[in-house]
């Protein structure tokens, strides 16, 4: 394979996994990738799934990032360990961690290698459901500024303030030791250059502005009085963490000999500043300004930049955050999205599964294997067969009808106290007249952030998807287009995420002045649109209004 | 088998098959029992469902009949040919027939031999939609007396009049050779006792005054400037109908020679006035004032007798029918009932069986009886299998609610634009939570009935229920006993209906002096009583608000 001179490597940190993709500046083509999984994590070590307590030790990270990017060189042509150009990382988030006054995470610290309080605390993990309410009162009563407003106003538990309170309290021997908090994509990009000092690390403007409150007008992280208002243990922290934020497209510095002689690259080689995966994942996308981009799977992150408004920024009503340059440098950043989506037909998935998984034991006459393997083979095919015959289906107007809050609603407007809903039923009401209304429900809910992003002023004026739903489900592609009534183009790259942090990087090393060239160099195009049916779109608009006329009495006069 | 010297034959006909009961007047009894199918009906002959024309030839219940009565005979101990003094019969209604002058249904004369339209149109048939439309609205606007007013205020498609012009208009052959009109339940003492004219058959109470807007304060059937204003066709047919009923308890005269000598028994037996099978079912239930008592099948049908009011009738809003001696001889009886109750859970089982109807038939290596007996075992034992895990689970005030309208409400208040909810869901709802919150939403609807008839001054001091599902399923009947936190008696006997027939007719043919005494002696009792558990009772309070709470809003707010 022939490649260029300039090859960068984009890093994709996900929830079970590392992955490490080498990428040619000149056309973006991948030219080798490999993936690695956490051990520790996939031991089910440090977690309590019943207390949703998820953790990660430091070393799953560098250990995969090391094996990830020989791997990955391994399989690429003869020589191409001497082009790499730049590295730079994406990670899941709010992922933060207690660190010692080098920035050392504290589990790499002696006597608490086995303590999931001194690991990074991951996105998913809920322990801190009390302390985020504790901040929500707190911000809307203290009597100062509100310093959730750029964040969507309502702070989550998944989030870097709750997470760290949480392990404040819980853990002395922790609360003790830390001198600092980090969160992964920081940390990653420091461990690489050698500027782990908590002090100066350069921090993820990304991370800070849409979970640590981080906001220029209030002069970076909240201030002292607010922290302390909300407990005292948070005394002197904020002098401890950050003001200074930077975008995906700096520098954070070269590899240090250490990391060069172990990746078998050279100390030239500049590491970018880390993002979240969502984030690269739009770079990835080509998003531009005004275009939605959709991450669809479990459930949505939805993603749009436009020009920072010449009169001052203006607060965009009932989303999950709006950063400046959280996305793209020199754009702000709007963050929403849907708290299920793909959960949605996963949960219904298990519910029709209930009798193979409960009855098929009873039946005598088939072995044990055999029934395991009707199990699996139903339930493999059973989302398809589904969708094919939902799709053959005529249109409704009055016939089933549900709504996608079966783990609350995230935007517009979060409440998580909101439930699903399924009405309209008959006694003719099969599994995919049900299928079907759960699929319209959740594009209903896209449209709902689509709508809210118009009505606030934000003009959207294309759709982009990834995610492994826009690869794997034309039927629910089709309906997503028909709902939004616009054109969705579903991106060729099998891996976004990687790509704009090999995008990131290539900009971070000087390959391209900025994103935008990046993007329009290495892009991977669209590998298909799905264009909206006029007919249907037109008949969406009144079954729209159903599901909306439905979701207000449901929201304002039953719930909970 | 020792029996008393006086028996009697309970008819009872169903919806597929014919059965004969004999049955000892001394104590109750079953002597012996026999059912016939309808051989026409079990082909399939006349009917068309997917216009929901249903249709039964008068051969498949005359045949039926002698057949069961004789098997019964045959099985019954010698000599008990001549011990039996009485028959009565019920059978389903309102199932109406066009009949010549001498009362012979039509297509039992020539030329009509294979017309559906010279047939018994069932109680399921449907075809009359727009003519119970039309009858609907000409009674609420053409400013006379409101004929519904007694039949609950909204005419059916199921009934009399509906049905006798929808035939009318469709059928010019029957509507020249149609002198008269039957019901099933009249034609059949009538054919036995040889008393067949239309002018002076005696007409059954309960089908009259439920079916075909009879009651006593406006001289019996509608007037005719009333049947003219719904349509011309209809002047002059009330003169050939009736103006005088008969309750159950009254006999229609004894046995033909030719009957007597068909069935093997004696001219000197009395046959009774016939009645409908429900209210039988009431009878043989040992229905008393102020009990209520529920049919609980597919649907439930709930029957209440109470003294009539010294004042005269008060009028009790928004239920089915209420018709002095419909049920017991001398008290107002009261008819309510939901439109569907197992259905659901039918629907549900449906709806869960979809994987195993569409996916196994992919599964190539198991052979096509295999695949068959799963989807058989495994329906079978689904819902016995889903209450045991529904039974197991915690209560939830804020868990899973539906809404039971899956075919509409039939009472309080009939609205069949209503449809079925499922609300609460989160992805943690599975199927025995959904199965568990359907129950509940089929007992809340039998709570609206029993709260109904409480406002409107009709006290329950008890409940009884016969019908398949108090039967078969003690997790439904539990959570019914704690919903209405009243006991409910299960009854005996498999065979209500037969032998309320029975009972009806020992008294037709002077046994006994009236239905009471006859219930006393031939009453089975009660095999099981469902005692409400405080705790459960109270906590269903709670859940039943916010029932009713998302009832009315979606009744109100949302439909359709």
């Amino acid at each position: 394979m022939h490649t260029s001179d300039n090859l960068v490597i984009g890093i994709d940190y996900g929830t079970d996994s590392v992955r490490a993709m080498i990428v040619d500046t000149a056309d973006g083509r991948e030219i080798a990738t490999d993936v690695v999984y956490y051990p520790r994590w996939k031991a089910g070590k440090f977690c309590k799934p019943a207390t949703n307590q998820f953790r990660q030790h430091p070393l799953d990270y560098i250990e995969g990032l090391s094996q990830s990017i020989r791997n990955a060189l391994a399989k690429a042509p003869a020589g191409s360990a001497e082009k790499v150009r730049g590295i730079s990382v994406d990670t899941t988030g709010s992922t933060p961690c207690a660190v010692d006054r080098a920035g050392t995470p504290l589990a790499l610290t002696p006597g608490f290698e086995e303590n999931p309080n001194a690991m990074f605390v991951l996105w998913k993990d809920h322990t801190a459901v009390a302390e985020a309410e504790e901040i929500n009162t707190v911000s809307k009563s203290w009597g100062g500024e509100d310093y959730t407003k750029f964040e969507g106003g309502i702070y989550s538990s998944e989030w870097f303030w709750s997470k760290i309170l949480h392990v404040l309290r819980e853990d002395e021997a922790v609360r003790k030791a830390a001198f600092s908090w980090v969160e992964h994509c920081d940390w990653i990009p420091a461990v690489l250059t050698g500027t782990t000092d908590p002090l100066t690390m350069k921090r993820s403007r990304t991370a800070a502005g849409h979970k640590a409150m981080w906001h220029p007008s209030w002069g970076g992280l909240p201030p002292n009085d607010f922290l302390t208002r909300l407990d005292p243990l948070l005394d002197g922290l904020r002098e401890r963490l950050f003001t200074e934020t930077y975008t995906g497209d700096e520098s954070t510095g070269t590899l240090t000999a250490e990391w060069a002689e172990r990746l078998g690259l050279s100390t030239e080689v500049t590491v970018g500043v880390g993002a979240f995966d969502a984030h690269f994942g739009a770079v990835g996308a080509e998003i531009e300004p005004n275009t939605l981009v959709k991450v669809m799977g479990t459930s949505t992150c939805d993603m749009i930049t436009v020009e920072m408004p010449t009169g001052g920024e203006k607060l965009v009503s009932g989303i999950c955050g709006q950063v400046n340059g959280s996305i793209m440098p020199g754009l702000l950043g709007l963050e929403a999205g849907q708290s299920a989506f793909g959960d949605i037909y996963a949960w219904f998935h298990q519910v029709l599964m209930w009798p193979l998984h409960n009855l098929l034991g009873e039946l005598s006459y088939l072995d044990a294997a055999t029934r395991k393997k009707i199990v699996s083979d139903v339930g493999d095919k059973l989302i398809a067969t589904l969708s094919d015959a939902a799709e053959n289906l005529p249109m409704e107007e009055t016939g089933v009808i549900a709504l996608d809050w079966m783990n609350g609603r995230r935007t517009p407007d979060a409440n998580q106290m909101l439930k699903g809903v399924i009405g309209g039923l008959n006694l003719g009401s099969d599994a995919p007249r049900i299928f079907r209304a759960l699929v319209e429900a959740t594009a209903f809910g896209a449209r709902k952030i689509v709508d809210r992003f118009v009505e606030e002023g934000v003009a959207i004026n294309g759709v982009i998807a990834i995610g492994g739903i826009p690869k794997k489900s034309p039927f629910i592609m089709q309906i997503s287009a028909d709902v939004l009534n616009m054109p969705i183009k579903v991106v060729a790259s099998e891996q976004a995420c990687a790509l704009g942090s090999a995008m990131a990087a290539a900009v971070a090393c000087g390959i391209y002045p900025q994103m935008e060239a990046a993007q329009k160099a290495m892009g991977s195009g669209f590998e298909k649109v799905y264009h909206p049916n006029p007919d249907r779109a037109a008949r969406y608009e009144a079954i729209y209004r159903r599901y909306s006329k439905l979701a207000d009495l449901i929201e304002h006069q039953f719930t909970p």
